[in-house]
């Protein structure tokens, strides 16, 4: 009982340092943001934190895992959710592009501090990003061989296709007057027309 | 004489420290770069530095606005050299493209470090990316007007074109196996696609 205490109070001051980490690595960037300054922002000693993760690289590593296990979970979900290569492709990119925009300060240390992990994370990550561009390489492959999509180059397609979606954690603004899930839908009839889809 | 060779050294000097600063930004961030960093790079003391250039920030200034305006022109020219919206938008996404592969180093710091600068440098920035925005709209818009696009959202639109040339900065690697030049032809074609240029 009291383990079982301790150890959901260990869960919730791990998620109160990602998250701090987060705020950080988005203002400074990995490089400019010290221990020091997340234990500070999630209220924590800087000793603390090593309790919970041995480095900011760790820290670094756990935001961009996850993140990055779940874009590949929506991804496969949205395959699942229909059968028809433009219906399959057409929910990648809804929840694709919606999560970007919704998502965009974690989206943006997920894919732009890349070079920051250690070579053994970089590896676990880049599998990783394998994953989701081999599900949406076989909805376009699979579109291009049924007909149903006109693709002159599968593989420069789908990195158009998941470069379209991750670029909206740069310029999306909450302030704006664009919902994530209208940029969801716009973006979903930029993918169709992308890959030449008969109507 | 002794004054024009003085200042053509001083020219050297400051685009040396512009090529380090870039580099030192590209690993490190503009955050995670000390003006030492930048001096040890370009073969100078710090205090060399300031000679050149006031501060840090200075020097992102420097690099930003360069590139803005190269883009600026590039887009320009890219416009003036075709009369029809689509030869003319295939001008533009060609140049922006192979821009973006070849100068990969720099567009990244040109576009992900925006939050660093100045305010009042900020403003001078966005003054042109609203430019470059504008040139672009404009075409979109004319197309639509003409009747050889098919446009749902030209603002949406030119926003995702801008977004796919930006977005090569990120994920081109020299190394590949696609070409600045490879990449800028498939890219003319998705842009068409996306505004729906009448073949």
């Amino acid at each position: 009982m009291a383990a079982s205490q301790a150890s959901s109070r260990a869960a919730v001051t791990r998620g109160r340092l990602l998250d701090a980490a987060v705020e950080a690595f988005a203002v400074r960037g990995f490089h400019g943001t010290s221990t020091r300054d997340i234990a500070a922002a999630a209220g924590m000693s800087p000793a603390a934190v090593y309790v919970h993760h041995r480095s900011k690289e760790e820290l670094l590593f756990e935001i961009s895992r996850s993140g990055h296990e779940r874009i590949l979970s929506l991804v496969r979900d949205a395959v699942s959710s229909a059968t028809d290569p433009p219906d399959q492709l057409a929910a990648v990119v809804r929840t694709f592009a919606a999560h970007h925009a919704r998502d965009h300060t974690t989206a943006r240390i997920v894919n732009y501090e890349l070079a920051s992990l250690d070579p053994a994370h970089l590896e676990e990550v880049r599998a990783l990003r394998r994953a989701i561009e081999r599900t949406v390489l076989d909805v376009v492959e699979r579109g291009a061989d049924l007909g149903v999509f006109d693709v002159l180059d599968p593989k420069m397609t789908t990195t158009a296709l998941l470069s379209l979606g991750i670029d909206i954690a740069r310029w999306y603004r909450d302030e704006g007057t664009w919902s994530p899930n209208g940029v969801a839908e716009r973006y979903v009839g930029f993918a169709l027309r992308i890959v030449g889809a008969r109507h």
